[in-house]
């Protein structure tokens, strides 16, 4: 597991020392007044997030490795079906000894030292640029990224309720995202279904370009589609070929068609993105009692060889290419068969995927999802349990974190503040936490006494403004002012926000020429047709 | 920290062992047609709860150490208001060296080895004994209780809204603790408020030993109440009054009156308590900001001197009487000074009481609990916030966990019923996993082979019906179905959900004698004029 984490890149550790020593700076301007008081801020800078917690572990290093091993006797003995020739064509080149083709049936037999090779050169961690600095995300170690909904063919709100996706839906949802600093990536988010297949790919990613400077997604529907996302990013950036190629600057998902099956969008995708050195979150579509078995350590064996097989074709494409364990491990309800999310099934998986993730040494990306059909109880708990099972199992990306419905059918405009409010909360928990001897307060108990109250003391007064974290979409009212105010719920607060902050909204600075040159790519590809989906 | 639980009570080691056992002694019955199929069942046995997991820590132990020290330096220096002059006495007579008392202050100080004697007799757990073997509870190690929501002044469900608690209410909740297999302990609930406070404690009492099996509580409202409530336990239990104070039966809530205060029927309490052996929530009130320190060490630091006091006076008072280190340490909305609950502050004092429990030696308690003024999104996510600060932070008890709205100000009836689905979740997740070869599942990914799937597989058909958690609240149907059948949101579905509990449920059998011996017992105290509380 080499180390490609770049020298702009900060180890935890640094970015927290920097962290406290920025917040004493700005602390020390605002508290010029009582010129003796250095106090830290306690606001926290969402935009780069360290979880401070150690992961939490769900199986015992031995069982994790039984998993491994396990996966290493599938892909040896059961393999992969992979539908596209090139990949095939990839692997008798580059793994002549280790591998055993079948070009009839399309499949593949993977040797251990051929996995253990993969692994070996896959990086441990790297920075997906933005548009500027400030947007640019770590990947890996302790560093956290967090990103919408994504994939979703329909939208909701409380005004229109449930319809396809259209363009300006999706471009809505970017608005939130660039709004949001505990947004850290633009993502899918709902289907453009009102945009043709063979374009919809060229709007999405000028939008992106256009509406935020943060790390823009693409969709490995084919090369043709794959390449123009690419040169987008470029022109935005200002990039030559060779300057995209050093470090990424756009990312994808890839999924498997569980079981042991990676079809030809995704097997070209995965070498696409390799070949430019652009991140992939591999993701295995394992729902345990369907795609995978019933039983979850049988599901994290598929998973986990899936993700394997992956592995290999990206680093057989280039040696430390940047690839994201990710895992969707849930269970489906087995009366219906409907898959199911925020599980104890899917924290256990997502806890255990942590430390396989951890075993292979790459980032790991988790999800938060949910199965409910409106915001209510039950989508928050849902989404709760699969956030949990994500921060605290130490997920370095966790995708669909806001906005989710439906199991990934809808993407909601209250659920997303709701999520938003979720992962603020979320963020101010991952903090490392101030502990001086001032904030041990024994000064402030002995000022107050037995029997006083704290309201008004010096210690107080001189942290009361920053000392807790203050939610925008939770009512505090007691129930009297919250009755007299209209009982408004959570999603009707919701609401409210999420239009007053597609209201406010101001698209960030782009370099006019570099907009002028995206319109005039984007033209141009239109009037060629487009590029039509690899199916 | 002695330990003295009883031989009757296991390790969570051995519980799991046990568990495994009965597990697998039941699945061979089960599976009779297919002999050779002995599998682990996953259901679960949620009277009995072992926590899975490594409890979560916020701060590294020479912090704790360092909350530790400064809480005895309180001790030390500032020491606590008591306002109990027998409870003065008490340390007077047994720790005469070891304080120093202004009476006319009602004011002591503790010198650190008193304090380090009480630590070395509290023990490290016990069995709280029920109407039967089956719901006996274990307090401490890995071992959990859950109870409802206490003390509420009011009721409140969606066909009524909320109003002042009555006997009937808290009658209703009791039958819902005894129906749900995670509510372990009957609990103070909401308060009768149509029944005089002289004999609100008689019919409360009554209520808990008539139409529940499950461990009663009883407050401490003075010395009169105290001793009705162990007079009917025993009553109930056919116990003598020496069986009675040689293991528990009945447990309590002390709160101190932070800062640093304890009032006459808290200290009262804890020596009765004390005095029959029987087990108290010791809990300080430390609201950051507002009775305790606006920083969370320095809240700590007075919890945990409030705690340590409180744990002296009991162990002067019989060596070795059960203490629960209660937490309850949570932030002010520093606007309007009002509580908040279910916050990242509140998750991180959680996570490092149970830090200082365990330094202590003792069960910890932690809470379950909200703000919000209805069954939403908001009540929700903080609500999962504190239980997963106290799942994850390996708390033995949570209180308030079911049913809480408002910050304690109202028990509502569909709140009860999410927050059940919700702990039925957590008792799933905490549970020791499965882990063997079949579990792997290599034949049955090579049955399925690649693009197959698992519905119709041996593997899957083994365990279909018990491999998953189903839940009984949500509704897992898609969005046309969902729609179709009205559109019921959660709150809804879970009104009709206690209805129809309270509809079925029939109390426990109860010896009539017993029953005959409580009515007369009762009836003669309510002749007698109650027990006015002590304030």
């Amino acid at each position: 597991m080499a180390d490609l984490i770049s020298s702009t890149d900060r180890s935890p550790r640094a970015d927290e020392k920097a962290g406290m020593r920025e917040r004493r700076r700005r602390g020390r301007g605002r508290n010029r007044a009582s010129a003796d008081i250095v106090r830290p801020e306690r606001k926290v800078d969402y935009r780069r997030l360290v979880n401070s917690f150690e992961p939490v572990r769900v199986y015992s290093d031995d069982r994790i490795a039984a998993i491994h091993d396990m996966a290493l006797k599938v892909l040896e003995e059961l393999g992969m079906r992979l539908l596209l020739p090139e990949a095939l064509d990839l692997l008798r080149t580059r793994a002549r000894d280790d591998v055993s083709i079948d070009d009839d049936a399309r499949h593949c037999r993977f040797g251990r030292d051929l996995v253990a090779e993969a692994i070996a050169t896959a990086p441990a961690g790297w920075t997906l640029h933005g548009g500027t600095p400030e947007t640019s995300t770590v990947w890996g170690g302790r560093h956290v990224v967090w990103c919408a909904v994504g994939g979703a063919p329909h939208i909701s709100d409380l005004d229109g309720g449930k319809r396809p996706g259209t363009m300006e839906d999706s471009r809505n949802i970017m608005r939130l995202c660039e709004h949001y600093d505990v947004m850290h990536v633009q993502g899918p988010n709902v289907e453009a279904q009102d945009i043709d297949t063979a374009f919809r790919h060229l709007e999405v990613t000028r939008a992106q370009l256009v509406l935020s400077t943060k790390p823009p997604f693409v969709y490995c529907r084919g090369k043709g589609q794959v390449a123009d996302g690419m040169e987008m990013v470029r022109i935005a950036r200002g990039l030559s070929e060779e300057a995209f190629r050093a470090a990424p600057h756009v990312y994808t998902v890839i999924n498997t068609n569980s079981p042991l099956v990676l079809d030809r969008p995704m097997l070209q995708g995965i070498m696409d993105f390799a070949e430019h050195g652009q991140p992939i979150l591999l993701t295995p579509f394992t729902l345990s009692g369907a795609m995978a078995p019933v039983t979850i350590p049988g599901a994290l064996v598929q998973q986990h060889a899936e993700f394997l097989a992956g592995l290999v074709i990206s680093q057989l494409t280039r040696p430390g290419a940047p690839v994201c364990y990710g895992c969707f491990t849930s269970n489906v309800a087995m009366r219906s068969g409907a898959p199911a999310f925020g599980t104890p099934e899917n924290v256990r998986a997502a806890f255990a995927s942590g430390q396989l993730a951890r075993l292979v040494g790459v980032p790991w990306r988790s999800s938060g999802s949910c199965t409910a059909n409106c915001v209510d109880a039950q989508a928050v708990y849902e989404t709760q349990m699969a956030l949990w099972g994500a921060t605290l199992g130490g997920a370095n990306f966790v995708a669909h974190a806001a906005g989710w419905m439906e199991g990934g059918l809808t993407g909601s405009m209250e659920k997303f503040i709701v999520d938003i409010e979720m992962l603020q909360q979320m963020a101010e928990l991952m903090q490392p936490v101030a502990f001086d001897e001032d904030d041990l307060a024994f000064e402030a108990m002995r000022d107050v006494g037995s029997g006083g109250h704290f309201f008004g003391t010096q210690h107080t007064m001189e942290r009361y403004e920053t000392a807790f974290y203050e939610p925008f979409l939770s009512d505090w009212s007691n129930f009297n002012q919250w009755t007299e105010n209209g009982a408004v719920q959570t999603p009707e607060r919701a609401n409210a926000i999420w239009k007053q902050v597609l209201r406010d909204f101001e698209p960030p600075a782009l370099d006019e020429s570099a907009r002028e040159a995206l319109d005039d790519f984007v033209a141009r590809r239109t009037a060629e047709g487009g590029a039509p989906p690899l199916t």
